[in-house]
C-alpha cells in the first residue's frame, strides 16, 4: 500500500530537470523529496572535480542559482576566469567566483577519501537544501561522445564545442563497473516510495547515464511505485539544449512519443505537452497531458502537481485492479 | 673585471623584499635584474600549490600588487571566500578572487610536470613582469616552526596563529636534499654579476630558507661580486612582521647589527639605517647608512640606487687594492 505522504524520487540532469525538482520540492512535504543527479557529465578540468548536474541541482533548490544562464550561481562575479585568461589558462568552461568554492571544497573532499554523496549531502545541508541530492553513483561514470570527429569528453562536446559535432554514439565510460548509490537502491525498493519521476531531462545524456548503472533498470522495473516521465520536447522541440538536434543526428524522429518509447519497460505513464495531444498514439504506456514549459516557478509547481497526480492515479488504477 | 651593466641578484621573502626589488626594477636597466624567491612559504592549500613570496614579487613587480595589504592582488575581490565560508571550507587563508587563479594555474601546471621555474617565468611574462622571478630551488622545501605549542608547518605558525606561539627553532625540511635553482647558481658565478643584495626580509624565514639550499652558502662566499644586505630592522624594530618578535624568542638583541653579524662571512657590505648609526660598530663588514623606510615608491628607489652605490663602491675599493 503505498502512502502519499511516501517518498518521490525524481531522476534528473541539470537545468531542466532541477526546475521540475523545485516544483516537487514546493508540491512535498519536507523531507519526503530525493534527487537522483546523474554524474556523467562530471569531469576534472583546471584539477578540480566539477559535478554540473549536481551544482545545478543544489544552486536551485537552495534558491541560489542564476535564473539568466539556469545554471552557476546568481550575482555571480567573473574576476577568477579574467585572471585565469590572462594567465594564459583554459578559460572555455566558465568558472564563477562564487561556484568556484564549490568546486575547490568538492575536490579538496574528494581527494581526502570523502564520498561524492557525503560531501553533496553536506553541502546541500551548509547551503540549506532540504531534498536530499543523490548522486547516481559514488564510483566514476565519465559520458564519452562519438561525432564525426571522433570520441569527445562529454563537456569538450557539450561546452568547449557547443554540441557543434554530429552525435554518432554515446557510451559511458565506467558504468558498467559502478555500483547504484546506496540510497538510491534502498528507496527505489523502500514501502514507502510514492513515485519516482524522470525528470524532462536529455535522455541521451542525463537520464541514460543513470539507467546504465548496473541494478537501476531492474530496480526500476521492480519499483512498486509508478514511474512517470515528463516529456523534454514540446510538439517536435527541445526547449533548451541539443535534445532535438541529437535525436535528429541519431536517425530518431524528433517527438515527444520517440522519448516514451525510449523508456518503454521503465514507465508506466507519460507526461507530454498539450502540443503533442495527437502525436502520442501506439505508446504502451498511458499518457497525460499538461502545460510543460517552466518559464516561471508557479509552472515548475503546476508542472509537478500534474506529474505526482498522474503517478496518484496510476497507482490507485494499479490498486483497484489487484 | 665587473660591468656597471652587470646583473643584480636580489635575495627576496615577500613584503619588504618585493618592495626593494622594485626599487632595483627602477634604477636598472631591462633584464639586469634577477631575484630569488623564498620558497620556504610555499605550502598545499585547499589542494593549490600556494607559493605566497613568488607570488607578492610577481604582483610587485607588475604593478598589480594591493598596497593596503602588501601581499595579494590590488582591486580583489573574496567571493570565493565568502562562499567557502557558507559550504564550511578553510578560510584562515585568504584567497582572492584573481589571485586564485595564480594557484589554481600553477597547480594544474606543476601537476602536469613543469616545474615551479617555468611555471614561474611564464606568468611572469604573461604579467609583464620585467625582471626575472627565480624560485631559490625547484625542489620541495618547508619552513617548519618549532615553538612553545610544538613543530608548526610555516602557514600555521604565520597566518593561522598570527606568529603568536613563541618561536624556540626553525627548520627547512627538505632543503639538505634540495638542489639550487640552476640559473640562481648559474647567475652566482657568471662573469657579469654586478651584486648580489640581500633585502630587507626576514633573515630567519625569507633569507635563512633560501642560505639553507646546499651549495648557496659557498656559491656567495665564492662570488666574485661584492654582496650587500639590507636591514629589515630600524632603530632596533621590525618595519613590519615578525622580526624583532623572533629575535627576542631566539634569546638575540633586535638590532641591526645583530642581523648583520647573522650574514657574517658572506657580506662584504650592510646597509643599516640612519637610526642606527652609532649602534653598528665591531662588525666586520663595511656599513653603509640610508633611509631604509620604504614607505614611498621614491623611497624604494632610493635604498636601491643607496644599496647598489654602496656595492659599486666596494668593488672599486676591492679593484683598487688588488
Amino acid at each position: 500500500m503505498i502512502s502519499r505522504d511516501g517518498t518521490v524520487l525524481a531522476l534528473s540532469g541539470g537545468i531542466g530537470g532541477a526546475k521540475l525538482a523545485l516544483g516537487l520540492s514546493h508540491v512535498l512535504p519536507s523531507g519526503r523529496l530525493a534527487v537522483v543527479a546523474n554524474t556523467g557529465d562530471d569531469f576534472e578540468h583546471l584539477g578540480l572535480s566539477i559535478s554540473p548536474d549536481i551544482d545545478t541541482l543544489m544552486y536551485t533548490l537552495a534558491g541560489l542559482d542564476n535564473p539568466e544562464t539556469g545554471w552557476g550561481r546568481a550575482g555571480e562575479t567573473w574576476n577568477f576566469m579574467a585572471a585565469l585568461e590572462a594567465l594564459g589558462g583554459e578559460t572555455w568552461f566558465r568558472l564563477g567566483d562564487r561556484d568556484l568554492a564549490t568546486h575547490v571544497e568538492r575536490t579538496r573532499r574528494l581527494a581526502a577519501g570523502e564520498t561524492l554523496s557525503a560531501i553533496t549531502a553536506d553541502l546541500c545541508r551548509r547551503l540549506g537544501v532540504g531534498p536530499r541530492i543523490l548522486p547516481m553513483s559514488d564510483d566514476r561514470v565519465r559520458t564519452r561522445v562519438k561525432t564525426d570527429e571522433g570520441w569527445l569528453d562529454f563537456q569538450d562536446y557539450f561546452v568547449r564545442r557547443r554540441c557543434a559535432p554530429r552525435v554518432l554514439e554515446l557510451s559511458f565510460a565506467g558504468a558498467s563497473q559502478a555500483r547504484p548509490q546506496f540510497e538510491f537502491l534502498r528507496l527505489l525498493d523502500a514501502p514507502d516510495l510514492r513515485a519516482v519521476v524522470i525528470c524532462p531531462s536529455n535522455p541521451f545524456i542525463s537520464i541514460d547515464p543513470i539507467l546504465a548503472v548496473p541494478e537501476v533498470r531492474e530496480a526500476l522495473r521492480q519499483c512498486a511505485a509508478p514511474v512517470v516521465a515528463v516529456s523534454p520536447i514540446i510538439g517536435g522541440k527541445a526547449v533548451k539544449g541539443p535534445t532535438a538536434k541529437m535525436m535528429a543526428e541519431l536517425g530518431l524522429p524528433i517527438s515527444a512519443a520517440e522519448v516514451a518509447r525510449r523508456y518503454d519497460g521503465l514507465i508506466d505513464g507519460y507526461v507530454a505537452d498539450h502540443a503533442d495531444v495527437g502525436a502520442m498514439s501506439g505508446l504502451s504506456v498511458q499518457v497525460a497531458f499538461a502545460r510543460t514549459l517552466m518559464q516561471s516557478l508557479d509552472d515548475r509547481i503546476a508542472l509537478a502537481r500534474a506529474a505526482l497526480d498522474f503517478a496518484d492515479a496510476l497507482q490507485d488504477r494499479r490498486v483497484a485492479a489487484e
